[in-house]
């Protein structure tokens, strides 16, 4: 089994260590999923996930609709509902994604459970073994762990303070093209990205979407942040110029909760109609129970208004995560998000945030090191912050707590400068550095 | 694009037609969904679809679980969750497959968007293009979709009244082991089987079992029907007596409400690690809100006595199908289901369900032909018959309904006999006879 990666490593007492099929091997515990275990211990301060701060969403409002919905379309809450997703939330759907320019039609709407399951859908239906992802470096965590699930070799595009660089993603698309590889998608976070805090301008967007016509590349916009803006909205989305060359993914789970899982796509027609049947096969169809309630709510309350408290609420963390890294980390650089939940922090080069982790969680404050963002190894001079979850009281403590981490490796280092005894590379292996652009 | 096959023909108007995966040609819409809509119609009476009797649900008790759920543990049922499932709802789930005699460890539950779901992760785990799945034949239409969508071969394995046929397994696996095909796994929903209505018995479990170990080969046990029993309880689970050798499906879907969308798999400890990294992956996490409101149903309700309220929907449901079949049709010949909810009738040898069924809707009654049920064309004497959701009062207009369509069509036959002007059979396709064994 040589194309058995390290899925299977160290299960030889599974007796169906035969049998798995050959995509397991990119099947692994993302780090970030280790890191959930850790943080949830009470004492630590996470600055890790990526939970959106569900408390600040009226309860009554959403009892409200659950009884109503119950009340009037019990039998058809409880029931199957069609692999598409219920019609009248698919135009609400229309209204929200009007706030960032798109306009569609209900019918290319596809609803699923949660965005991260159309991201893998897509996936199911555009990757071939060996097939190139183009993705900003870094990128989501758990859409690269999809795209690894599928074979798919993940080709990182460098940003800078305005995102993703076109003349960048020209070379990679030129080199690959030359290399004989198969380039099937382009998966962007032009909003708010995460983990890296930025946003994609206006005119890169629109140079490219001429990128990918030109090179007959699909474009896969996932924006569950835009609406989260903190000062100026973000410039309209990508589909909202180019609709037969986008598929486009939002979702429910930062504007109202996660729990109900509930996203959706907007696809051109005959992608649409693909996903629609992939989405059957999976789940035969998303939750009725979800989409009715969300529908309800979205109905009765001033869901615009509340979306505008979410913005507050994590306009006043951002900012605290930002005094704070000035107050105790004054050396550093970091990224200033105009919305969305992260800040992405460089650290000395000297440094490695996953080699630094373990202690950090020692000193009680847990993040997520760069290099689950990156597919190649990347990442170790960067830490991604959350600033959606904590108070920003506990955003305080956190950074000091991450300032006194710092400082003492950085002592260490100068203490033993030249013994080589901290942080050994591993013979055989490289760690790209991240890209110098990013900060 | 020779290896494309159904799902995109016709489609040369989709700019995006080169760039599906090659496992997209398995991806079509099947024959039943395509019956969901027809079906629809309020004049039609459907003994079409799987949808359970929602309304024998008493309100009051959903929405007390939801009330007490929002009320006391709110901010962790709008949240992200793990994607292993809630564990208080794992141990439940422990109670529940207990009734089915199995034992095992909440640690080895995973909870899925619906066992569909669970079929689905299963699949992607398991599947490499030319893999055999073994299946019963007939068998459940949405699981031969998802594994065709990863590329596998369905082989079908004849059943007769006691279910699944050992020494036709023995033969089968022979015969594709000669031919050098692989063999991964054993798809089977041994009691009150969809569609064919019939239940493995227990000494063939045993039996099963036993060649599945010398075969090295897994059972996939999918069990969504086991506790709607009409009288005797089926055998116990095939997991209750083999936890190495069986992965084992179910859901809350036929008990409670599909709505919700929660089933969950029980699977050895290697496989289920696997399991939680490709459900985080597609999911993140179960709805964590559907889960806890069900975990707090079967807090405060009285469950079983729910399932006993089922039991008897259904089997009043079942007796008046069958009496109805007796009165209207007593040529033909169906199964008598002791739990569940479909009936498998089989046409008289001349007939052809799949070609009669518009003739049905035209006289208001739809059905599923047993075409859908085959992944090699066979099924064209059978028809699936639900009594799950129409009224006994309808599954009697239905089944009158049917013998006016059957009749009119054996008269037509009987007057253009020998002018061959009927059903003609398209040339160059085979439509294999299906199983003489099963009725």
């Amino acid at each position: 089994m040589s194309d058995k990666g390290t899925a299977n490593q160290g299960n030889n007492l599974d007796p169906w260590y035969d049998h798995y099929a050959a995509r397991t091997s990119g099947l692994t515990a993302s780090e970030v999923r280790a890191l959930f275990a850790v943080a949830s211990r009470p004492e630590v301060v996470s600055l890790a996930g990526g939970m959106p701060y569900v408390s600040a969403l009226p309860r009554d409002l959403v009892v409200g609709a659950m009884d109503r919905v119950m009340r009037e379309r019990g039998a058809v809450a409880l029931q199957y509902g069609s692999g598409q997703g219920v019609p009248a939330l698919r135009e609400q759907i229309l209204e929200v994604m009007a706030l960032e320019g798109i306009s569609g039609s209900a019918d290319d709407v596809v609803v699923t459970t949660g965005s991260q399951h159309a991201l893998e859908l897509f996936s199911k239906l555009f990757i071939d073994p060996g097939d190139i992802v183009l993705a900003e470096g870094p990128s989501y965590v758990t859409a690269m762990v999809i795209f690894n699930s599928f074979q798919a070799d993940v080709d990182h595009v460098p940003m800078d303070e305005h995102g993703l660089i076109p003349q960048a993603l020209r070379e990679h698309i030129a080199r690959l093209k030359a290399e004989g590889r198969r380039v099937k998608f382009l998966y962007t976070v032009p909003s708010f990205h995460n983990p890296a805090g930025v946003t994609l301008s206006w005119e890169r967007r629109l140079e490219i979407l001429e990128i990918a016509r030109q090179n007959d590349i699909l474009v896969l916009e996932d924006n569950p942040y835009g609406l989260l803006y903190f000062g100026d909205r973000a410039p309209d989305a990508m589909r909202s110029v180019e609709s037969e060359g986008v598929v486009y993914l939002g979702t429910f789970s930062k504007t109202l909760a996660p729990g109900f899982r509930v996203g959706w796509a907007l696809a051109p027609h005959a992608i649409r109609e693909k996903l629609i049947l992939a989405n059957e096969a999976a789940v035969l169809s998303p939750s009725s129970f979800s989409q009715l309630v969300i529908s309800q709510y979205l109905s009765d309350a001033d869901w615009q208004g509340q979306i505008d408290t979410f913005r507050g609420v994590y306009r006043e963390r951002k900012e605290t995560m930002l005094a704070a890294l000035g107050e105790y980390l004054p050396e550093l650089s970091w990224t200033n998000p105009n919305g969305g939940f992260y800040v992405w922090l460089t650290l000395p080069e000297r440094l490695d945030s996953k080699a630094m982790l373990p202690r950090a969680v020692k000193e009680l404050v847990a993040y997520t090191p760069g290099t689950a963002f990156y597919a190649d190894g990347g990442g170790r001079q960067n830490i991604r912050l959350s600033f959606c979850y904590p108070t920003p009281e506990q955003i305080r403590v956190g950074i000091r707590r991450l300032a006194t981490v710092i400082n003492g490796e950085l002592d260490l280092l100068d203490t033993f400068a030249g013994t080589g005894s901290l942080n050994p590379v591993r013979p055989g292996r490289t760690y790209p550095n991240p890209p110098s652009d990013l900060r």
